[in-house]
């Protein structure tokens, strides 16, 4: 109990043994870091302090006043700007649904240990900022210039690499158009919560959340790819962890179920009475717009399809569907599927890998009729 | 797996295999309900969506245009009103430090299984609202009254009861000075966030969260005790399972300690350099002001005063305290204990009860300097 150095108190990842309970490891990850309440999917919008949050380190300390975003690099003019001539520049505003990487993480077997969100990662908000583009265009990125790396202001230790939160992009998304990504100083109207990038922040419609670095405070172009942490160690599809991986970003379909009736506190099994019981949630994909979304009521034997909202143009934002249903008494296990137009589509067995990420295996909610 | 009735998915509380971990219904409480980070502790006032959640079922749908407060049964004059006729009356705003009775419930060996708290349940917020005995004067309390009833829009079921979320205050609590009872509508300034209640909750100073009834729609006074699930079977301090208990109500004294440093991603252990790290946090009590704040390097062998800030006169909201530390090279284990100003004061052994409430046994932060 006497460790001496980071490695002892930062150790590797690992994966739980089958059966094996949460930690209070984990338990403190879950009650820091929170997930959207489901009934809040009513919400197009999600509301303030419902959005799901994951902070890897702390919330900085951080004062808009002193707060400085440079740039520099492969560019021509390095930059140090404010949050005041930010929002001088013309402003965009998107409706965004993000994800985090590592939602459904504790529902595979063998758990990674980590966050362990079971499906409620998630949130849909109203972006408002400057388009990356814009920032870079005025420094004048260099024609050797292959990625711009993003260092936010977070500052701690992981698997024993001290660090402060750093990712990147390649230089293609970061000046794109689809996704457009913005350095964004709003949330649904009003100044970023501290807990959601205050001041500054990323936005990258369509990836999920490690790439929308908060609290940002540089970006540095640069011309071989970022080797960083959380690029290269972190987020990565692996089976194995002596491989390299496949990088995570785009998000990958799911479709969320409003949870009908009410609940049960300790088990959330739901209680419905016999009777129509309209099913209604939400559905996205960082790939492209929702096309179809089916719901089971019988734990996934049989399918119905859903109506779909159509997406919003310009907007990487869920979709409302609704589904009618009819409760007969007893239990029963409802789902609810998402495809995008890419034909992408949540697997029905578990897409497991090392690092816990992507597990869209479509929800179960359990419903009690009596 | 076919359950058919409410006491199949509604069972009763249960306490855990001692080393038993986490399970999944636990967790899906703790992503649902969250904690304070606690570095927001840095707050006076927490900042919106930071302050614990603790919502035993749904998010109630509600608009404010539609709602209406009853209030009804041992009075002279039934009233029914609205959000708006209770803004036109004359408004008070309290600071209040609100804590979930259920805080430290996690930390407990053996562990009741509920809501699995570490010690991040609480948050201090501005409440403004209408004080309940000028609501209570309106309608005129009958003199065989004994207390009053109110009644929460959130329903569900819980250890096999189906009900509305309920609480009662005896009377002279509902009426008094010390706590000033609101009926309040505005959190911050602002209309109170869903999961605070909106549009309309109680709030009861001094008193853990369970006595702050929110989405309040009724209030009925009674010549007989409440003797409802929530005042009668929950809330009570017990041994084992078939005592009556006694009823939770006050909360008792806690130090919460702002961890120093930057942390370990997964262990949440500190990082420290040697030399002076100054140590601060926040301490409350429901009882009365904190006298006294110790804290202790070394695993609570040894303790120093802190300094303590006085509590602002009419306010249950809690007080700052610091106290400088200097690192020195290894492994320390930091506490912080609070004692109030009867004396009450944290426990340095575990004081176990079958709901696992009020274990307000000393904050443990593990520190690495290095």
């Amino acid at each position: 109990m006497e460790p001496a150095s980071l490695g002892d108190v930062s150790t590797p990842g690992r994966v739980a043994a089958v059966g094996e309970g949460i930690g209070l490891d984990e338990l403190a990850l879950a009650a820091r870091n929170h997930g959207l309440p489901l009934e809040a999917l009513r919400y197009e919008v999600t509301p303030p302090g419902l959005h799901y949050v994951l902070v890897h380190y702390d919330i900085p300390a951080a004062e808009e006043a002193a707060w400085r975003l440079t740039v520099g690099g492969r560019v021509r003019t390095p930059l140090t700007l404010d949050p005041a001539a930010l929002r001088a520049l013309p402003a965009v505003t998107r409706r965004v649904t993000m994800e985090c990487a590592g939602n459904g993480r504790a529902r595979l077997s063998p758990r990674p240990v980590s966050q362990p969100w079971l499906v409620e990662a998630v949130g849909t908000a109203d972006w408002t900022g400057v388009p990356l583009s814009t920032v870079l265009a005025m420094a004048g990125v260099e024609r050797d210039a292959v990625e711009a790396v993003f260092t936010g202001a977070d500052h701690g230790v992981e698997r024993g690499v001290e660090q402060d939160y750093q990712r990147s992009l390649p230089l293609p998304v970061a000046t794109g158009e689809d996704p457009r990504v913005l350095i964004a100083y709003a949330m649904n109207g009003l100044p970023l919560p501290p807990q959601h990038g205050y001041p500054l922040r990323l936005v990258v419609p369509g990836w999920y959340g490690m790439a929308h670095v908060k609290w940002l405070r540089d970006i540095t172009l640069v011309d071989t790819p970022f080797t960083g942490f959380q690029q290269a160690v972190a987020y990565r599809y692996r089976q194995s962890p002596d491989e390299q991986g496949e990088a995570v970003g785009r998000i990958a379909p799911r479709a969320l179920m409003i949870p009908p009736g009410f609940p049960d506190f300790m088990s959330r099994v739901r209680v419905v009475r016999p009777g129509p019981v309209p099913l209604e949630g939400r559905a996205w994909s960082g790939y492209g717009a929702v096309a179809r979304v089916e719901v089971s009521g019988d734990g996934g034997r049989t399918w119905t399809e859903a109506e779909v909202a159509p997406r919003a143009r310009r907007e990487l934002a869920w979709q409302a569907w609704r589904c009618p249903w009819t409760a007969t008494p007893g239990t029963h296990v409802l789902l609810a599927r998402a495809t995008d137009t890419e034909g992408r589509t949540q697997p029905l067995e578990q897409p497991w890998n090392r690092g816990g990420f992507a597990n869209n295996l479509p929800q179960q909610v359990t419903v009690l009729c009596c």
